[in-house]
């Protein structure tokens, strides 16, 4: 039991941000911790309600879907961040949220543009948005669909330089080098979403940033010289 | 006295829940648990703040709307409560609140389309609005008038599978197979009805969520094989 | 001291309820509480912080504006209070505060429609939009100028029928028959101003509510027959 | 070390303000206190949660940017901050966040126009944008290419009677008598940018206030016979 124990604590730790950081409201959101030396992910199980969770509460899967470890049945979004471990290099965390202003882009079935900083110290451009599920994908495996969808929607981009997605018609996907990263890009998402929604009710032609200043905020915090934060 | 204790602590647990999850502010919301066995309900007595309610306050109606025990008033809803309870099968809690984007929806007098998954997990279709009430049932009685409203509305459709409503120019009710779901609908739809909203600012031509999406995530969370939350 | 002791303590409670009810950010709202037979009203201090204010930090003042009890510098807005309590028959309580929704709708110099009946539940029509403040009447005595906007708008209006006002280009003042219940107007008026506008966006063409239904919640709630609240 | 104490503690209590008030997710903001007889100012370190900040956590830099005392690296904004405090006389707190509303009119680069008392009552004006800070100065020295911005926009302008200022694509700087007014000011800033956009949903044709009001407001706020506030 030892084994998964950090791993349990990490994702029932960032689960709990969830409520913490307004992010869901009732049971709406969920989020898993990696070891990719152990091949498995904590995550929280589905339907409870977060005051709820402990670190014991949270299920450990395989890459294959198997329960690893853990009495209660994992989230019904499992199967998607099974498909994000095994597909996206270097994640060790994964958030899905219904956070409203994520939503309505998700709704709306639009990428977010790179209206400014706060964005671009998140990711150097749009926000992808995935294309509808098709019924075909959906009708085999909806949940390891959904994965798949983002998976076709991030060729040609590195994941962790673009650490989030809308799933249209359905709500964000957020991911990182940890599972507290995940959830932290998750509300950082939920802002920017709703700054963009703002931002175009003041100015309805509001341009994207220069690519200069895009550049220069998400390699001033992610880059190879990036001074933002403290040295580790 | 005794008979009705558990009601009543349903019926009070599930109104501490309206100001906790922001559904109303001074006064403006009430839940009634019903037992179907006693043909009682329990509801919030009228005018009174929530953190001056007990289950002790909390008063027991019968369904002719007789006060079968408490000494004070009932809500001023308490007829609309009533005729749900005569006149939808299965249900045993009823929430009103008039949480803002709700209520904007019924102001605009307009059902709420599905747009995306958050509505499907709730109900595959739209939330509908009733017509305005007539004049005449107004005058006749306005309460009892207002449940007829709602249970007209409901021709041809299943309450348990449409647990919300929009009353036109009033607001939000919700209903399920207890207190505390009837008040967790009325949650889940101020938060559909907020990102509906947001939906259209961002793209005011937005389509509905196609039908098999919309079917699949009802049927996960409430159909026969649904495989939503914890086994029971 | 002890003869304005009660004025002083329902001054201070119903300050106390500005931040509580989330209406005025810093130190931008003021409440005070009328004793018509004393013939003076106990008024916020100007500039101090809610966290700071006690019943004694409180200011007494009479119907001239004189200062009668208390070492601090009563709000800068006093002798809009002050001009309301000598115009309004039995008002006993008045509040101002910049609570933002409504504060759009006197920025943008609009009486806000009754459009539901969230509103109907506060009063039977329009919430009134003064027109802007004169140069001349501005550079009389700006605060006495602003209460005799209101009294000049309210001409053929019966003040405790329509306890809330819109000064253009300022914001919000509420009053009724007590201090608590002139804040607790100013929580209703900024929670229907904000419905107002959530239902213009979800329908541009949104139309008032019949005046049959306006005028039976009016009733129901503060009519002769009332049945909202307990028997006092 | 205990010449820089009081510094350290006015800023650390400012930074802390941040998520009192709402004005910045996860570590979004920073605050700094300046103190023009040491020639040093103390700033929010780099990336720490607010919950982690402690007086002895704040960096004391000086006008060149030298970091005088303590062993974090400060705020990735501390160059803009630097140029403020050199450029602006009389200043001795700024603050820079990314709060929601004042983002949105930043990412459309449009000035604020004073539509209001709540807007008069920190500025007689609007609120003036940035340009968008050109690839050369950003090659040059981003931070400080962002304060000689600054500077350059308020050529003509008080700083401390616009006390405010939206950095085009950016976010919001404030600045005061102090670190608490600084970030007073940006608390003050984040509304007024909410009432404005809320304002146009309203009346998209909203006028400005009257120059005659905007001065008033000012005055007795601010000016020479001011009566807001207590007597110092």
């Amino acid at each position: 039991m030892a084994k998964y124990d950090a791993l349990r604590e990490e994702a029932c730790a960032a689960n709990l941000e969830i409520p913490r950081l307004s992010l869901a409201i009732l049971t709406w959101g969920n989020v898993s911790a990696f070891d990719p030396a152990l091949g498995v992910f904590a995550i929280k199980p589905s339907g409870l309600e977060y005051p709820q969770l402990t670190p014991d509460s949270m299920v450990v899967v395989d890459l294959d879907g198997k329960v690893v470890e853990g009495s209660l049945r994992p989230s019904s979004d499992t199967k998607t961040h099974q498909v994000l471990y095994r597909e996206f290099d270097g994640i060790r965390g994964v958030c899905h949220t219904h956070s409203p202003h994520a939503v309505a882009w998700a709704q709306a079935r639009r990428s977010i543009p790179c209206l400014g900083t706060t964005h671009a110290d998140q990711t150097a451009g749009e926000v992808p948005c995935t294309a509808m599920i098709s019924a075909e994908a959906l009708a085999k495996d909806y949940e390891l669909g959904t994965g798949e969808l983002i998976v076709g929607t991030f060729k040609g981009r590195k994941p962790l330089e673009v650490p989030m997605v809308i799933v249209a018609g359905h709500g964000p996907f957020t991911w990182g080098k940890g599972a507290m990263a995940a959830v932290q890009y998750a509300a950082a998402l939920e802002e920017l979403a709703k700054m963009a929604i703002l931002t175009y009710q003041v100015n309805p032609a509001s341009a994207p940033l220069p690519e200069y200043v895009m550049r220069k905020h998400y390699e001033r915090k992610h880059g190879k010289a990036a001074y933002y934060g403290q040295v580790k």
